[in-house]
């Protein structure tokens, strides 16, 4: 179930043509209400965001919309003012089939960074779309399976508040090491949706709190793409009183959105380009939870843990090297690290030899590992994976 | 040549039976002259350095020294107390062997981090070090190749200011991404000598503004080790008048210091693990010399850029990636990047198609890339290399 799990939203996707292999690479989410949809988003920090995330921000301004066109094949960027007018284009046509205005459609490319996107086909395929949208779970599955590129499979989650769903999906395999930054300005793209009546606000709130730092504790490669971008649309079509910031509503609301949000951080590390094990590190006892999310993302990030994993190669040393190069602040003399719950870092020191249940942990599908700093209350959980030939194989020799 | 080839030195590196290989593993270098030599380093900064780091710091307190020892098998890092006393025996071995004091004694360890070094072999093989000592270019070429590790070629350089001879060894193949700083706190490590008679406050100059740029702007896996460490010594055997900093001297001598390390550093992105190609990135127009390293390293650390090189593909989307991705201050507009003298971003947008020189470019055993950021005065030039299925093997296959 995903975007299509909560009421109010109808989705599809279908073939446009603008990809190579003839996979679907055009998707649609339309809000199935009245009004447009309260909306908020975060969007990557790259020095070159793509055109539709421009024009995204331009859209989310009034913090509603309408529908959501995401193409993959190209990401429309690097692609100048020619990119950003055919961004433009793609939500008047949208705007033109749905019947709707121009600013209430948000626009996600994925894909090749330079080519011009194919807007002949696209606007081709939007009819056909629009014809397919559906309420069903397979209307949200078709919207998932759409916008991926090199990823191997739809990742869906949902989740529920009481009588208020969360549904939402996320595609990325490569360039995935988000640093999005709420309504400034991914290619990692995820699309959140509920049937809550919440207003923007309450989303912007919930998308600053909960869903920036989940994607920002997930990394492939430690790539924030030109086109990273997480969408949190709420229909209101469960009815009831507005749910607005800083509410016990809200919060629960929250609650359900970080649910979702972590499910498809697991989904996205586990269909990594190359990806053979999932490596989950949890950090406690950091300065704060920024400095927590900073030694995590370090290990996670490192070449030499990654191999390591790939290899079920327990090395504490590597661990040891990634949590002291992080440029977090900390008692050296006060770290422990943990693999399969057996230390094998202690007061700073690495155990020899590392205790067998901690060798065979590395061994498993996901490897956790657990780093205590001793040096406050921040914590973070951060999502990862190995690095295997296939991800070198997958990138040197395919342009993606 | 390397640190033979100023006069006052000698050199000789052995097999101690540190590492299981049998391999040369115990390298020692004196200064060959009635005082101790003056001297200068620059350290990891790493949050856990090893112990020889540590004693090395202290060591160098009063800018003098008299020997350096390199063992190569273990790194004596995440070692704790342990660790320290093994570091200070180490150094009372050396010095009992050649007359002089323990604190004239630098000691550096390169190899898995976590295991003790052993200690008794290590000073079973220091008589045979000290009797193979020669100021000759086997014994700089022997010194350079008793401290490798998974490096499969000794790395050396020389150069000369008039009558001032200087010369330099390095070693590292992984783990490398050093984030030196002088005099406080590498698995690279780097030894320069000179015959100059520069004073030690002009040797901490040289390092601070010549040799720390220099080995910061290399990068194999992005990774500072825990006993990254830069020495420059000075024996005066040269004769004359006293080198002291901010002269014409020490300006003329740190140009032939520069030139050894920029030699050294290419010669190990060369020799990285698993290396196929070296890529060069020279970045101008950045708001200061800081900014456009960082610019650098983020291209030459990039996964995505890494394995593109691997394979010989001329992706302009990833090199706007990896140049957006930097956290470096510039107008986007105003960017562009040369690849084989051909530009593939021009303000800021990717050309499509790639021209064909680029293109050839990308497939030479040295691919050279230009980042013009048109945003100030800055510049670096950082030295890297692919990403290839080799250096995934090397690290998951074998515990280093």
């Amino acid at each position: 179930m995903s975007v299509t799990f909560p009421r109010g939203f109808r989705a599809a996707g279908v073939v446009a043509g603008l990809k190579e292999s003839g996979r679907p690479d055009l998707a649609l989410l339309v809000a199935d209400v009245d009004a447009p949809a309260a909306a908020a988003g975060a969007f990557t920090t790259n020095a070159f965001p793509a055109a539709p995330v421009t024009l995204a921000i331009e859209h989310l301004r009034g913090g509603r919309a309408r529908a959501v066109v995401v193409n993959s094949g190209q990401a429309n960027a690097g692609t100048g003012a020619p990119g950003m007018q055919d961004a433009r284009a793609t939500a008047a046509a949208v705007a033109d089939v749905l019947g709707c205005q121009p600013d209430e459609v948000l626009v996600c490319s994925t894909g090749v960074i330079g080519p011009r996107v194919r807007l002949d086909r696209l606007r081709d395929g939007l009819p056909g779309a629009a014809g397919a949208l559906s309420t069903d779970p397979g209307g949200g599955e078709a919207f998932a399976r759409a916008i991926l590129t090199t990823d191997t499979r739809a990742k869906q989650a949902s989740a529920s508040a009481g009588a208020w769903r969360v549904g939402g999906c996320v595609k990325g395999a490569g360039m995935i090491g988000p640093r999005l930054a709420p309504a400034e300005l991914g290619t990692m793209l995820a699309f959140l949706t509920t049937d809550a009546p919440a207003t923007p606000e309450a989303l912007a709130a919930i998308v600053a709190e909960r869903v920036v730092p989940a994607f920002n504790s997930v990394t492939v490669d430690a790539c924030p793409s030109t086109n990273d971008t997480v969408l949190l649309l709420a229909s209101g079509a469960a009815g009831g009183d507005a749910v607005l910031p800083g509410t016990p509503g809200a919060a629960a609301l929250g609650e359900a959105v970080a649910a979702v949000c972590e499910d498809l951080a697991r989904q996205l590390v586990a269909d990594a380009e190359g990806a053979s094990r999932v490596l989950v590190v949890h950090v406690e006892g950091a300065e704060d939870d920024e400095a927590a999310r900073a030694v995590g993302l370090a290990v996670a990030s490192s070449p030499l843990v990654k191999t390591a994993v790939a290899g079920g190669d327990p090395n504490p040393g590597r661990f040891l090297q990634a949590v002291g190069a992080s440029g977090a602040a900390f008692d050296p003399a006060g770290v422990r690290v943990l693999l399969g719950g057996e230390a094998v870092i202690e007061r700073g020191i690495v155990a020899e030899p590392v205790p067998e249940k901690a060798e065979r942990a590395m061994s498993e599908p996901e490897v956790v590992l657990r780093v205590e700093l001793g040096s406050g209350p921040g914590a973070a959980t951060v999502f990862g994976c190995d690095l295997t030939e296939g991800y070198v194989e997958i990138n040197a020799r395919y342009h993606t």
